[in-house]
């Protein structure tokens, strides 16, 4: 206990070094690991500085009451990691410099508590993953899967997911294709930078979207032309305007994103015509198609020209972002410049979450999933409507049933205010500019908010609704006299 | 059966196409669904041509024996996603263009079948992976999850995770950290990009390395200054005569990858004094450090100076490489910026792969793995070593006993037919001098086989020790008068 004996002798040096070692030599089979560990500490904490010459292992021993070849390993172990130097002659030393910088303690870096009533859209019901359902499959996937699931893999993905994703996505998307023109990915986004590789130059891009992508566009090198957007989705009338170079167009068909129109019908033909024209493609990003409330949801756009569309899906929003997995369907023509693109392992998606993706696909469990979230997040958006109706008549919500989110039109002029009084009741949410295009000329700006509904658990979701409401109240409330 | 009516009326077009669609209307609850697709393979198929008129809802519902209504979602459907057209007045028409580019059937991409005798280094067992314990590990860490595990994650990964890490490599490699800097990252080549980004510019590296690892840092524009290597690791001697702007310097201290030493201990404390000298930071990149078979592992350098090194591992030799895993141990003043430079969520790792580690750590299962795998690839190495020494006496296995490959050493002059001749008997591995770095000057060039001894099942492993040394036998045999 604080004791230092001061000494000259290498009997009395083990002494003062054992007692200040702290060592605990209970644990069976792990004293040289302890003395070791014991070493290092000392050295570290500077009570063994630089220069040092340490006890011989004899003395230390005695001193210890342990074998005197855990003394000389432990010794070697600290030489080896260069805590210690060794020369012939002049015995074990501690190194130099050593414990001249020890570590600071780390500034604790407290995990952000979120808004009180977070609406920012984008996220699924955390609640709501099928945690049995999925830790089933995990587990018969495990137990099924052959060996060469454990080694270095393949770019494409495993077979097994792009068999039962071929299967899925022509059941339920109309995607028309077979398992060889589906890479695995690790996301959207990543299946979106691996498409910037493939089709570099100018892309049009609709007026309204993720910041987040744009952003990955402009990584790229990619020069983006807006296409003005409407309630019926992007005007794709447009896209034969636009320079010859613009050969790649992304769309979010079955709900634009996010300003929730579904693409016309003879918009789908003309953007695919467009395509055919020009040896174009389109990138179809059906991020929430799954998720129509008011009906059937539509078919994807891919099954009009499977050589024209790349079609783009995930796990974000049907199941959770917590799981990277993606998929494109690619045209014949790009599936090996996406695999070469796709290069080494780095993005590659864990080939154990493609088995169980693959098993939770075939075995129902994600249609039951999907089908259960769909209700569910109809009643939340059918709530939103309602109540905002009853309380905040002005506020219009726009957009088809559909998704995630919705978006609530304002009057010009008032965004700002109403961002600004939703955050004064705690409520997190995004402004619809914020999703302009930074050049977008075509389309009128619109004024809005956007609001995610799926995420929070339900009763949160009510104090939010009510939090919200009280806030767009006193956003649209005219002036007072 | 083939029999196309040609009829001018409505209900005539509705008996050609109702026989010509083969629709299975057994299923109960489907019929809609099922004339929908029927009437897409129509379309697709060219047997309904663009501008066909469709005959009127209730003539094909009674030609098929189904309501009216099923017909008129199943049109309106069609047209939604841009099949037909229908205008007022002119009935519902297939849309033109729709079916002009069939998918031609993609060609099969078959897998390629690999080598005979696979002995390329790099691959862990396959069959070793510890499925039940994964898969158990994976259940208990579903079950305890928190519901924010499900939602959009966090850059720096999960804290149960970076706890776990903390804990695990202070115990196994003598890794001095708290969880706040530890940043999770999905494999060694994206921190290896991640660390590129935020230390730009010059870097040394070994002369001898992972080519792969060349071109991630040449894509992110580092110029590299190859470090001369012996059998003592990289010669950091030569760190001190670099130029000024070489402040980040990659090593593989624990078994310098590929020939095989394990770093002085003289240089580990030589290349932590030549960064603190330089503001520098050493990259610690530990691939195989929890495998050496002659003695306890030495502990990592970043245990020296957690202020100057970073330390990376991964899975993807110890478990396997199929889970996309790894981690940085970062200095408290990398942190902000490496988590900068992660961004969005684009290589985030798996949130549910990332409990279900951190439970495998937890609960003992790890050690219990890499200690069973210890004593196999030990076995693996004794058994190449000892067949050679008896068959190939003249070929010579270099650097120290530890990990899952070895270096066999051949004369000069002798590496490429040495290779030609394993390919011929239908084994596949690399030669030494594809690791070397091509600005490499300060090592002499040698020659040699890199050997991979972990991934082949028992039996195979046997049949690829014969096939290797027989090509060896015939490689380094003198030339027949």
């Amino acid at each position: 206990m604080g004791n230092v004996h001061v000494s000259d002798g290498a009997a009395g040096a083990a002494t003062a070094l054992g007692s200040d070692l702290h060592l605990d030599l209970t644990e069976p089979g792990s004293r040289r690991t302890a003395l070791a560990r014991a070493l290092r500490e000392a050295v570290r904490s500077g009570r063994l500085a630089g220069g040092t010459r340490l006890p011989p292992y004899r003395s230390l021993a005695l001193d210890l009451g342990i074998a005197r070849n855990v003394v000389a390993d432990a010794y070697a172990e600290l030489v080896a990691e260069g805590w210690f130097t060794a020369r012939q002659g002049s015995g074990t030393r501690v190194a130099q410099g050593v414990a001249a910088a020890p570590a600071p303690a780390a500034p604790r870096r407290p995990a952000v508590a979120g808004p009180r009533h977070d609406l920012v859209q984008g996220k699924p019901d955390p609640a709501a993953f099928p945690r049995t359902a999925w830790s089933a499959a995990a587990r018969r996937a495990l137990a099924a899967a052959p060996a060469d699931a454990f080694g270095p893999g393949d770019p494409r993905g495993r077979p097994e997911l792009r068999y039962a994703l071929a299967e899925y996505l022509a059941r339920a998307r109309g995607v028309r294709t077979d398992p060889e023109r589906i890479v695995v990915c690790s996301g959207f986004a990543n299946g979106l930078r691996l498409l910037a590789r493939v089709r570099p130059g100018a892309w049009a891009v609709e007026e309204y979207g993720l910041g987040f992508h744009r952003g990955i566009l402009d990584a790229a090198g990619i020069r983006q032309h807006p296409l003005p957007v409407d309630g019926e989705g992007a005007r794709t009338g447009a896209l034969a305007a636009l320079p010859r170079p613009v050969r790649t167009a992304l769309l979010t068909p079955a709900h634009q994103f996010p300003t929730g129109g579904p693409l016309l019908p003879s918009r789908r033909t003309e953007a695919v015509e467009w395509a055919r024209s020009r040896d174009g493609i389109l990138l179809e990003d059906d991020y929430d198609g799954e998720f129509r409330f008011d009906r059937k949801p539509v078919g994807a756009v891919q099954g009009l020209d499977p050589e024209r569309v790349v079609y783009a899906g995930s796990l974000s929003k049907s199941l959770s972002p917590a799981i990277r997995l993606g998929w494109l369907v690619l045209p014949d023509a790009l599936v090996d410049e996406v695999l070469a693109a796709k290069g080494v392992r780095e993005s590659w998606a864990s080939a154990l979450e493609q088995l169980t993706l693959a098993e939770f696909l075939v075995c129902g469990a994600y249609d039951r999933h999907v089908r259960r979230m769909r209700q569910g997040y109809r009643d939340r958006r059918d709530r939103l409507v309602s109540v905002l109706a009853e309380r905040v008549p002005a506020v219009r919500v726009t957009g088809i049933a559909a998704g995630l989110h919705a978006v609530l039109e304002l009057p010009a002029g008032t965004e700002r205010a109403a961002v600004a009084a939703a955050a004064a009741e705690g409520v997190a949410l995004d402004g619809l500019s914020g999703y302009r295009h930074p050049g977008a000329a075509g389309s009128p700006s619109r004024e809005g908010l956007v609001v995610g509904y799926a995420a929070l658990p339900e009763r949160a979701f009510a104090h939010a609704l009510d939090a919200l409401t009280a806030a767009l109240t006193r956003a649209t409330a005219p002036p007072r006299p």
